[in-house]
C-alpha cells in the first residue's frame, strides 16, 4: 500500500498558540521513514462542526488521516465521535483497552481511576487497537470506503510512543517493500557545512536518499533505501555510508543512537571509566542529560552545580584567589573547576562548565555567549574557550553539547578541533 | 472587523517533519492578542496545484489567510502567483519594494544581488506592501471579494519580524475587539479531578470561557474573555478568578506565570533566602529548571548531584553507616543529604531527592517509582515519600514538581497535604 497522507491536529491551544504542533512534525518524520507521502498537515480547534468539516475535506485528497488529540475522558475529547459519525462506525466497548487504562492507573498512577475514565476504551468497531504504555488514552487504527484513520492521543510523549510502537510497526506489517533508514548523527559542523561538503553525493542520491534534519547544535542525516529485503537495503547503503563516513570522518558522533550522551555513557561503561561534572552556567543540564540515560549510574558518579562563587570554593575547592583575579568565568577557574569536581568525586574524569549564559555580561564585561568548558584527566586538563553568540537556552544547549563531545573525542583519542 | 483566520503555511520541509511549523504558533499567540479569532492551520508542500486548492478551501471557512512561504526569489517559490490566480489579481512592479530589497543587500549582505531577486518585489495590485527589514522578501495585504490575504515570508526570524512589526499594527488599527486570557497553574491535582471540582464553573463559563491543559504531572487553566477593552474583559474574568480560587485554594501555584520553578525562584528573591539541592535520581534537573529562570543565582546557589554512594558521602557528608544500614532510597538519607546540601553550600535552605527512577528495582528491592524528597531549612529537616509510578522521565519530573512544590509551600506557608 502506497499511502498518501493527512496529519490532523485537534486541539484549541494550537490555535491559540500555546505550543506548536511538534506531533505533525514528529509523525511526519516517521512516515517519512517507511514510504509514506505526507500532502497536508491540518490543525483544528475543539469544535465539533469544524473538525467534521476538516475531516470530509481530508478523505477526499488523501487516503490515510492521521489524528492528533482529543481522546482523552473530558468533555472537550471528541476526535472519536466526530470521526465515527463521519465514517459511519459506531464506538464500541473494548475491554482489553479499558484493562490497560485500569493497568496503568495501578501501576503508573497507583491511585484509583477517576468517574469517566473508561471512557476512553470506547473505540471504533472494528479497529485494531494500539495499546498506549505511555498514557492512558489507547490508540487505533480502522479502515473505511478505502481510507485508512489512525487516531493517536496528542500528549507528545504518548502521539511519540505510539507512532513508533504501534503505528510504524502496523504501516511496515503492510508494506511489501522494506524502508530502512540510518541517522548519522554529527557534531561541530552547521547544516550548509555539512551540505556542502555532501554536495555531490546528495546531487546523485536517489536510493538510499539522503537527507539532512537541523537540530539544536547539530546535524543529523537521514538515509533512507528501498527494496523487497532488508539485505537489499544495507547493499544499497553501504557504499554511500562509507563515502559519508570519509567525507565527515570523526564529526561523526554516531549512527543511529539517541544522542551525545547516550555515546558518551557507552564508551564510558566500554572503557570502565567514570565521569563528573563542575557546571556553572549549564546548571546541571550535563548531568541531567547523562542521567537520562538508563544505567548512567555505572558510568557517571555525580558533580557539583556550583552556581555562586562560593560553591566554587567551599565545595569545589577553587582558590579564592583565582575567583577574584580572572573572575568566574576565565580559563584557570574552568581548569580547577574540573580538577576539584575530579578530586572531590573520585572520578577518572571531569568536565567543567562556567560562562555567561545572559541575558547580560557578567560583572567582569564578559560578552554572553563565553564560555569555558573543561576536562580534567589523568594525562592533564584541558580547557577550551567558546563564543556561543546569543540565546540562554541556545547557549546552555551547545555548552553541553561541547562538553560531552569534549569526553567523546577524548575517549575515541580522536583531535580536538 | 471581527476576523476569523486560516493561517496556510507553504514548504516541502514541513511535510517531511525537517521542521515543526512554529510560524503558525507564533502568528497565532499574535493574533490572540488583537482579537482575531484562529479556526485553522494548514501545511502544505511546494506544489501549486494542492496550494491552489488549499487557498479556495480557506476562502470559503476563513475571512482572513494568512500564507508563510514561498515568497523567496528561487523556482519553487510560487506562493505569490498562486494566490493572485486564485483571487484574480495581476502581479505588478514595486519600485519601493525594490528599493528596499536592494538596501538590505547593500547595508547587511554587502554584495551585488544575483539575478532574479528582484522578483521578490513583484507584489498583488493594490496591495499594500510590508518592508522586510530582516531579510529581502517583502510581505504584503490586500483584500480580494471579501477576504483579507496576508503574504508574510517563512523563515521563522522574518516571520516574526513581520508579523510584529507590520501585521499586528495594520490588524490592530481595524480591530476593536481585545481578547484576554489567563493562564492558572495548579499542582497536586489531576485534570480530571480539577474538573470534577470546577465541573459547575466550567458549565457555565462561556465569556470568559475556561480550558484544562494538561502538561506533565500539572494542570493549567486557561481563562479567555473577550471584550471591546482590557478593562471589561478583567471585569469580565474576576468573578470566575475569584470562584477558581476558592474551589482550588493553594494548588494554585500561580497565575500567568511560566512555571513551578519561575514562581520558587521569585518567592526566594522576595525573601531574600538561599537554595541549594542534593540530587540523586533527578540527576541535576532540579538545579536545570532553577537556572533555566533568568536571574536564578540571586536564589540558587547550586548544588550536588550525588549519583552514586561515594559521591552521597565524599561530598555531601552522609554518614556512611546510615548508607550501609537504611540504603541509599531512605528517609534518613534523604534527610542527611538535604541537611549536608545545607552545610557544605551555605544556603538558608535545602532540597534533597533520592529514589529509583528505573529500568530497574533498586539492589534493595526498592520499587521503581520510590522517591524520598528532603527539605532542610533553619526550622529542621522535613522528608517525604512518594510512590510516583513507572516511567522513567516521568519519575524524574515528577520528583522535581513535589521537591520544588515543597520549597514553595514552605515559602508560602502552606500546609502539605
Amino acid at each position: 500500500m502506497n499511502y498518501t497522507a493527512e496529519i490532523i491536529a485537534v486541539g484549541t491551544e494550537l490555535l491559540l498558540g500555546n505550543v506548536a504542533n511538534t506531533d505533525a512534525q514528529m509523525i511526519s518524520e516517521a512516515l517519512s521513514t517507511v514510504g509514506v507521502n505526507v500532502l497536508y498537515h491540518t490543525a483544528v480547534g475543539d469544535n465539533a462542526q469544524r473538525l467534521e468539516e476538516v475531516t470530509q475535506i481530508a478523505r477526499k485528497r488523501a487516503d490515510l488521516l492521521i489524528f492528533t488529540g482529543g481522546l482523552g475522558p473530558t468533555y472537550d475529547d471528541f476526535t472519536k465521535d466526530v470521526v465515527c459519525r463521519t465514517f459511519g462506525k459506531e464506538l464500541v466497548f473494548f475491554p482489553d483497552a479499558a484493562a490497560t487504562i485500569q493497568h496503568y492507573y495501578d501501576t503508573v498512577f497507583c491511585r484509583p481511576m477517576p468517574e469517566g475514565t473508561l471512557r476512553q476504551a470506547w473505540l471504533p468497531e472494528g479497529c485494531t487497537f494500539f495499546r498506549n504504555d505511555a498514557g492512558t488514552a489507547p490508540g487505533c487504527v480502522f479502515e473505511a470506503d478505502g481510507t485508512t484513520v489512525v487516531l493517536l492521543p496528542g500528549v507528545p510523549s504518548e502521539c511519540t510512543y505510539m507512532t513508533q510502537q504501534q503505528l510504524l510497526p502496523w504501516l511496515r506489517s503492510r508494506s511489501p517493500q522494506v524502508i530502512l533508514s540510518r541517522d548519522i548523527r554529527i557534531f561541530g559542523l552547521s547544516e550548509p557545512k555539512v551540505q556542502a561538503m555532501l554536495s555531490e553525493v546528495m546531487d546523485e542520491a536517489v536510493n538510499p536518499s539522503l537527507a539532512p534534519y537541523a537540530k539544536t547544535g547539530e546535524v543529523m542525516l537521514r538515509m533512507t533505501a528501498k527494496a523487497d529485503a532488508e539485505e537489499a537495503c544495507l547493499r544499497l547503503m553501504e557504499p554511500m555510508l562509507a563515502q559519508v563516513r570519509t567525507i565527515l570522518g570523526d564529526h561523526i558522533y554516531g549512527e543511529d543512537v539517541g544522542s551525545l550522551e547516550e555515546v558518551v555513557v557507552r564508551l564510558l561503561r566500554e572503557k570502565k571509566l567514570t565521569l563528573s561534572a563542575a557546571e556553572s552556567c549549564t546548571g546541571g543540564l550535563i548531568a541531567k542529560r547523562l542521567t537520562d540515560i538508563p544505567g548512567a549510574s555505572a558510568a557517571f558518579c555525580g558533580g557539583v552545580v556550583s552556581y555562586t562563587n562560593e560553591v566554587k570554593h567551599a565545595v569545589l575547592g577553587v582558590p579564592q584567589d583565582l575567583l577574584d583575579e580572572y573572575g568566574a568565568v576565565s580559563e584557570p577557574v574552568a581548569r580547577a573547576m574540573a580538577e576539584g569536581a575530579r578530586r572531590i568525586t573520585g572520578a577518572d574524569l571531569a568536565l567543567s562548565v562556567t560562562g555567561v549564559a545572559g541575558p547580560d555580561k557578567d560583572d567582569r564585561g564578559n560578552e554572553v555567549g563565553t564560555v569555558f568548558v573543561g576536562l580534567s584527566t589523568p594525562e592533564g586538563t584541558a580547557v577550551r574557550q567558546l563564543a556561543l553568540g546569543r540565546g540562554r537556552e541556545r547557549i546552555r544547549t551547545m555548552a553541553a553539547h561541547y562538553a560531552l563531545d569534549m569526553v567523546r573525542r577524548y575517549l575515541t583519542d580522536t583531535q580536538q578541533e
